[in-house]
């Protein structure tokens, strides 16, 4: 049984199996839009799980088949209400960075950031709709799932926006090749295509995703949690160590794992041939 | 009608259409090598496109049927010329900088640097000859065409130099992972291979790029020239600015154009379920 | 015939031919494991092909059908040892990079980052088990082949550790979205993934591997190696250069390689229609 409290969540549900926690995006009625409440649940979600072993995937999926619609309009009319207001109050606003709009979308920018760096492994199910912030989301999974039917898309610069909060992560999912492409003409597109740009490791038809994720979850359990939470750890240094400091870092934590109780578990059971404790 | 004036070019030649200016390189007896007098052209033209809001994109093509060949010769023999008379009057040249084939070869550099910042869609149709120079002019599109028949290719290394400032750009359009290859082997390779790299975006046969085109320009007419010109901002940002400061800046950016025209225009018009304005 | 004098190695065996030095990993009982032993006497030949420039081409292979196991076992448990033997030494060993684990893990990423660097063109020929830190290797060759069985995999973290010094290479290889999946789920793959998945530029099965290699070694005899190793200092600079400074670099190469007796000649063949000395 769980050790782990979850507090009460409005527009996400969690089902957890096993070191599995199944987390839906459950805004249906918008296509599970990302409200600024979603972001917020979703971080204090992030929070639980960069403090735990137990949960070692976090499953992301939507509810009723669509994964995320992108941002929701309510938050954008409630930010140029408290836009409107802030003007009329005469307050001092040359700093952006107090504006409303700002606000809200700094705020998606701060989830994303926060996803991209959980210690968990992430699987995304991307079904239905997948669009703006939505597309942002997909872009920071570990592994990603196309089930056929799905329709990606970048549609804001049809809206006279740009894909802001976005932008860096689908550059560092895609390159920058196919990102100015797709953000510049707005281009909406399926599966397969999302297969051929490496935006998902996999495309599959609903009939058998549940087979796919069975054997995702096993590949998952088979990998110790707390070297997999390092190895990312080492990925994301990337992007910001120069390189020999990148390795004397890799090669420090290549030494803590080997003293760790799963480095001396995983030699062993290697040694006799048998199953890791974290693999059973 | 346009109220954008051109002066008089030598070595590329202009249509305007509607929101598309169409350049053509136009030196077809070189196979449109890219002369020095090529680049200035070509810069001077930039200018005039960093600084407008009626072209929204940059149709860049080759006249019959070559998009260009690479350097020019004559540009090569006369560097030769002005190093033998700079040698000659022992003029002080310890700076390589004031070498002449220095001097030739950065102003390329700063040509394709200044295309791939431009706030316009670069469209780029790849026929014939796209080697050296030309190929580096092509990494920088942010749609990419191969009409099959294309051939692609970085000659330099069989020539006893290097692809110097072409090398950026290509790493940055395919990868160290192919770029290494293609270099260091000196590879030729047509509209198949190139799409299957990732240089290109679409293949093609000749007698359907004319509908090719014709779609893409289409789908850029749907998104708004100002959020496409901010969202390109972004997307080259991403190259120096830390993570934290890009997601801020892209928040500011994303604040002034929900305040701007375009973003008033982009809103109502998805309210109203019309075009935008722009889309017309 | 060749005036380069080599050492006596003896987990390594080398096989000279023209222009083509062919390096076998060369333990076939532990499936080529890589060994402190294999790294130094690699570093050791690295040296020597820094310095000259009769080779051009590095052909990295492993002997009995197997290219690279991954670390080897023996050396981990030396380094257990050496590890218990300090402890009980009591001496100071707060600083991780003192650890025998760390140094052992650190010296294998000196290796491959001066494997990368190497001004010879490097081609690997990958067959058997290509395996964690044989997967690294792989990943710093200017062409890879896969050949038909072999198997690639990155098992760390199903031993509890991570791929810690080869992560770094892997990401430069594949990309972030590949990499992140391969590590965290320990995944194995085949030649026709490794193709699809950028990891190596051809695949083929073992009866064609002569042709293709006789085919990639004329290629690179084409390309003066002065120029090629030129353009791999330029490759290599993006990674820590900014945009500018890497032109002016550039730049300033090209001139060089203009004034060589190798640009000289170029030049010279190409006016004259003759292949140029270097190809001959």
């Amino acid at each position: 049984m769980s050790t782990i409290s979850f507090p009460e969540f409005d527009s996400i549900r969690l089902e957890l199996n096993e070191h599995c926690l199944q987390v839906w995006l459950n805004r249906p009625k918008s296509r599970n839009a990302m409200s600024l409440q979603m972001v917020k649940e979703l971080m204090a979600l992030f929070e639980i799980l960069e403090d735990q072993s137990e949960i070692r995937t976090l499953l992301l999926r939507g509810s009723e088949g669509n994964f995320c619609s992108g941002g929701d309009i309510k938050d954008m009319a409630a930010a140029r209400a408290a836009s409107a207001s802030q003007k009329s109050q005469d307050i001092e606003s040359s700093d952006i960075s107090n504006d409303p709009f700002y606000q809200l979308n700094r705020e998606f920018g701060h989830m994303i950031t926060r996803a991209n760096r959980l210690p968990v492994v992430v699987v995304a199910v991307l079904e239905g709709a997948v669009l703006g912030g939505g597309f942002g989301l997909a872009c920071i999974s570990d592994v990603a799932i196309a089930v056929d039917g799905v329709q990606f898309g970048l549609p804001e610069t049809g809206l006279g926006i740009p894909p802001a909060q976005i932008a860096p992560f689908v550059l560092k999912r895609i390159g920058l090749t196919q990102a100015r492409r797709l953000m510049l003409l707005g281009s909406r597109f399926g599966a397969e295509e999302a297969h051929e740009l490496g935006l998902v490791h996999y495309q599959t038809n609903p009939d058998r995703l549940d087979e796919l994720l069975s054997s995702i979850l096993s590949q998952i359990k088979r990998c110790a949690p707390g070297a997999n939470a390092t190895t990312k750890a080492i990925l994301l240094a990337a992007e910001t160590m120069e390189h020999e400091a990148l390795l004397d870092f890799a090669a420090g934590r290549f030494a803590d794992s080997i003293y760790s109780a799963e480095g001396s578990e995983g030699t062993l059971a290697f040694v006799q041939k048998r199953k890791a404790a974290w693999a059973e």
